[in-house]
């Protein structure tokens, strides 16, 4: 009875870590567009060739604003599994948010030295933390059920691990790539979103749960 | 009875879509202020010179303020009639938010170089696409009621894209307009926004609906 | 029957209206520190030096934070009244969000510019719009309680004009004596937020209201 | 009766609050990247020796960011305590923020003039001011339990003040040790989120409370 007197009155599931997590994701989403900036003064073709001759820069910011995309989609997906968080999760999350907020610094730096490969790989080593830190946050909520379902299956946990830590790998391929061939590793790190945009077996998962089909055996661990 | 016990328990409505969107307009809409500023060194006849020599740029600012405000409306609007997603709805919106997130870019292209008619071309283009990638939603959320109300009317699905896919056949044509009259192109994009500013049918609608009103015929579809 | 069928089931409250305003004040609101930037390059005293030549800019934004905030408050308690919305409301609601986001513009012009009375004049006159903007709000849902509760009390409805009211009045007659008095102006200024800090009569009746007292006579009218 | 009628029927509890509050922290948190600039003209070793020179950069700004996510977390977690707020609080929590959204300044300022020990002092002096005037919020909605659970423990209430008070204590220190040893200051400043993130008796408590533990002594007190 003491116990319940005092129990946390306010908000207690994930609305506000959701709410800065949406807020990092949608100003670091619109901060890459600081980095398209016509020069004042126009080149003689006028405008259309200052924008012809900023495709590179729209190409990355396209890239740029894609990856966010994605890694936004798997953030969204992965907390319908965690409905609930603590400290250590909240830190994790802050963790994840800080790579994701280094995302304009490191768009603008590929952009403006894509000639140099050190740009590329620091790109793609910013984005490979972004994965491992979203893999450490499913790590830490689903080992011994600590933060989802108690009733989760294992083969989603796992498939979930899987999924999340494709992008990283493929960006420390990248990384390594790109000290041979600097348009291979651009080309792969073009292609990481790819993998991510087209709805796979977690979405029938998915669907088949909200459907409510209770027949269903899961297919996941392949 | 395995499957309910894996449903996902967090979020799972719209409300992590609705909040990254409506972050990202936030942000568009307040960094478009960014494009105003006053020179640290004044002109002769001191601020209030400044002011009037921006005027154009206030225009600008306010056109661009009140399309962004346009295209919230309408993305407001049409996902009260869209409760759920999917993962090809999270990408077409995050392509649509790309859009929207490159205005303050256009934005501040038309307002420093308005005498180039491709900069108008370049406004005019980014909007089209907006109300462009709006449709691609509507159809993918409404085709087959996909991600509607099963019993929705098919007059008010097609009412919804009609109005959705004028502003972008307006623009369409101010593109083409601008290539034989700036002028006239000028006043076309402004005039877009305030095809959507006054209340229509779709309000009535809206609004007969709420108010529960049970033997309403609707007659959107004219 | 049919009606029913077709009620929107996405969002139908406030919720995103709320969304996107809070946005922008977040940004409007931190969007100000920008203005304040330390050289890159140290006056001699160092950075004490620099902060202590800061000052008048500290005070500026000290200001501006505190009249955002108190807009804010305004905002968000005339919207306790308001549970709804159409799309006069959303429109009203997006030209008041246009003249909070102009705020970090005049609010560099003054902090910029503070020895011309005209940056001071701009800043009030975007400050009285603001309130003027609010009470148009207010107008509009009270009137013949459009969007707010029908038994809502007819001096309840007068006294929140009256207070939204207050401030551009106040930021008005500031305009008047800039041109006379400098100083006087600003004094005027600084002071506006003062009237609204402290708790009044409607805060008293709000909790009386959720205190559930119901032998309440409410003397919001004086 | 009178009076049940008009209660205000919009939100009336904390999620504006909190929105803004959450707002302003995503937006903070991310304006510090913009810090991060690698120079348009490279050095000669290219852009892994511009990257290399930027460490002290990067260093500053994990520690800000850090120190945010120390700030918000707490934030997050005092608010759970308290589900309801008045006028007073919200200008509190408006005057905590305005210290959260200098951050941005006085993270630039300490990362380009590092070494300067002035720098040091004012950002430590802004961090203190967050932490009072999170204690100001705290002993406003706690004392005489005026917005907390009225049967909330007396020791929980002194165990969350002596919490907040760590940070500004040991900032406070920290800025008497710039005046005699700046590396040791820094040291200090660095240590600080280091007593936060780590979990602790409080969320023990919170644990055991929300697992619904009946015959739970609270130990806060020590």
């Amino acid at each position: 009875m003491a116990g319940k007197t005092n129990v946390p009155t306010g908000v207690t599931g994930n609305e506000r870590l959701n709410a800065l997590s949406d807020g990092v994701f949608a100003i670091a989403i619109t901060l890459l567009v600081l980095e398209l900036r016509v020069p004042e003064t126009l080149p003689h073709g006028g405008v259309i060739t200052a924008l012809v001759e900023m495709a590179p820069k729209f190409g990355g910011h396209v890239l740029s604003f894609v990856v966010l995309g994605m890694y936004w989609v798997g953030h969204h997906n992965m907390f319908r599994h965690i409905p609930r968080h603590d400290r250590t999760l909240q830190w994790l999350n802050i963790f994840y948010l800080m790579f994701i907020g280094a995302m304009p610094f490191f768009a603008g730096l590929l952009v403006q030295h894509s000639e140099d490969t050190f740009s590329l790989v620091a790109y793609s080593a910013n984005l490979a933390m972004v994965g491992l830190s979203q893999d450490a946050i499913w790590w830490y909520a689903s080992r011994k059920r600590r933060l989802v379902d108690p009733n989760i299956y294992s083969d989603l946990v796992a498939f979930v691990h899987r999924r999340i830590l494709l992008a990283p790998a493929l960006y420390l391929i990248a990384i390594g790539l790109a000290l041979v061939s600097h348009i291979g590793a651009i080309m792969l790190v073009i292609a990481v979103p790819l993998a991510y945009i087209f709805p796979g077996p977690l979405d029938s998962y998915h669907h088949s749960q909200l459907s409510g089909s209770q027949h269903h055996t899961p297919s996941l661990g392949e």
